[in-house]
């Protein structure tokens, strides 16, 4: 089973010359979009991504991420095994998010063009490099084959929450499509405090309590939640908290009781 | 072979999670999107989608609808069998439409956690309840050992055509990427009426006939079709109905002659 | 295998009407979007993403384009074998750029309803005919059988590029989601001129030289390069160039020396 994670949009007909050059490998390979709507060149995104989505999937599934602004320079191209799964990616920081909570127990920069397109392109290696690759992972191959090992991955600035005795200080990390505002302060960070009493400020606005869910409250009700990805997120009950609030990606969110 | 209806947005990383919850239960299970571009929590819309399009699946296929505001409370969760097509959703009346066309064979408040992910998260019950059990169901399991039986699903007010003497009174129930205007009028209710002498009013604007496709008229025109949903549809040749009339859904279409 | 590309938005549901027609027929066939989000009606977009993307696809693919502002009219349903691919689409042009590459061995005109859903609308046949035609063909039905022969497939204007002896002037025929401006001048005609005296103008913008990829020069650069498709396009480095050159579709693009 192969994953797809990139920055072509949505709309794009470069995800099918991808899943094209797996099938032309790999013809009975499943291919499972994650996303293709990374903001382009947006390393961080798709790390927060991969993060957060990836380790759901079976055991032994191949993950392939294309955020690679800096395709067809000298930068190296990876296959990983972490956490019982597999990536392949740039080494452009994009694994720094799997690579904060699980230890890698091998990583390759790959170096044998022989299991690549025979025409490799300088503007889309996911095409000719990473999805062959990945084919040949799917079709059993051993990513030992696949290079050199290396065990200095490119790690981009990753940012964690700071707890002081009576705070946590985290930050936005992600706005999902309702609008919710997903920081990188995990529901463990909050386990021992007393929900009600906690304060969540974000900006000038300010949520009491720690919730469970978003429906228990009225429409139009900004309320802070641990979500799906064991988060804490602040959300706007039927809204979207990202418009009301007017904050993006990196803004301070704080939790104090 | 299971279907997937969402308001998640198609760009979301969410879908992804649904699919890693099937396949880990259900490794081969066939994943095909009906849609994710739901507004968010718009039940009418998932309602009016499922209608028309999950019956064009063949026999047994499994319809999973995760349009779940009311996530974490004490909304029920429902595994249904109608019209041939399983569907597995919320009871908050997205399968008003389905139920209007069809009576249920059977329809089940899922009770057995057996069935579920080991860990169940409360904002997020399309993933952890809804698709683990979609993949038991396409894995063979019965949906009778799924929950206890119920015979009162939630309803939302359906806008029905009015038919009197020499007009019917509809309404738009939904737009397409193309700008159509499709309303909730079927066609059958036109079939005793002359064609070339109705008249169809939206607005302050009116079309003459109902014609049975686009292309034979000039561009810019509108015209009043019977859609490929077997519904009167709004257009205006190869362009958008919507933006020229400047209507959207719940607006009053009236068919007179 | 089969792949769809059509206008009818990435977030339409008629996209999963197609492929319910298509598993209706061939349940297990595979199905692979290349792309949803031709403008609506753009036969030439079209042309130009089928002329780029299908042919990477392994031989025997099973290619349904599904732009058809005509349907219900006379316009003829084509399935046609062209350089080892399947292709089934209307009759208006949408084959253009394939044919431009590459001669057809065999074009039918579909005339057999035994292969068509029971009913066929008048304002769908994507998914009333194309569809059961090209899972049938999944199925191993011949094309030969589809329909009748005809060597007068229509084409619509295809701009080409004109080489002078110190220029080529070419036009912009595809701009990708990075902001990519993608050229009808392919990188074979560029292949006995000096790389680094060239200059490639477009609107008041020039850059100089034709470079291999983009990550060689700083963010911001407006670059000439040679995509992945073969073909010359204007980009700037980690940003969009159609957004800082305010051009699109049809614009000149020219390369001197």
């Amino acid at each position: 089973m192969i994953t797809l994670t990139t920055d072509f949009g949505t709309d794009s007909p470069y995800v099918a010359e991808i899943k094209a050059a797996i099938v032309s490998v790999a013809r009975d390979a499943r291919i499972i979009d994650i996303t293709h709507a990374i903001p382009p060149q947006d390393i961080f995104q798709a790390a927060i991504v991969l993060a957060d989505v990836s380790p759901r999937f079976p055991p032994g599934t191949i993950h392939v991420a294309v955020v690679d602004p800096g395709v067809g320079t000298d930068r190296r191209l990876l296959a990983a095994s972490i956490g019982g799964q597999f990536y392949i990616a740039a080494d452009n920081g994009v694994l720094t998010g799997i690579l904060q909570d699980r230890a890698a127990d091998l990583i390759m920069e790959l170096n044998r063009p022989a299991y690549w397109l025979d025409t490799v392109s300088r503007t889309f290696h996911g095409r000719d490099i990473m999805s062959p690759v990945a084919a040949r992972l799917d079709d059993g191959e051993s990513i030992a084959n696949m290079g050199v090992p290396i065990d200095d991955p490119l790690r981009i600035d990753w940012p964690l929450p700071e707890t002081n005795h009576n705070e946590i200080c985290g930050e936005i990390v992600r706005i999902d499509n309702f609008g919710n505002l997903i920081t990188n302060i995990r529901g463990n960070l909050l386990a021992d405090i007393t929900a009600d009493r906690a304060v969540v400020a974000c900006g000038s606005h300010q949520s009491q309590g720690v919730h469970s869910t978003y429906g228990e409250h009225s429409a139009g009700t900004l309320v802070a939640v641990v979500g799906s990805a064991g988060r804490l997120e602040l959300a706007v009950v039927n809204d979207s908290a990202a418009e009301r609030l007017q904050v993006g990606v990196g803004q301070a969110v704080v939790v104090s009781w």
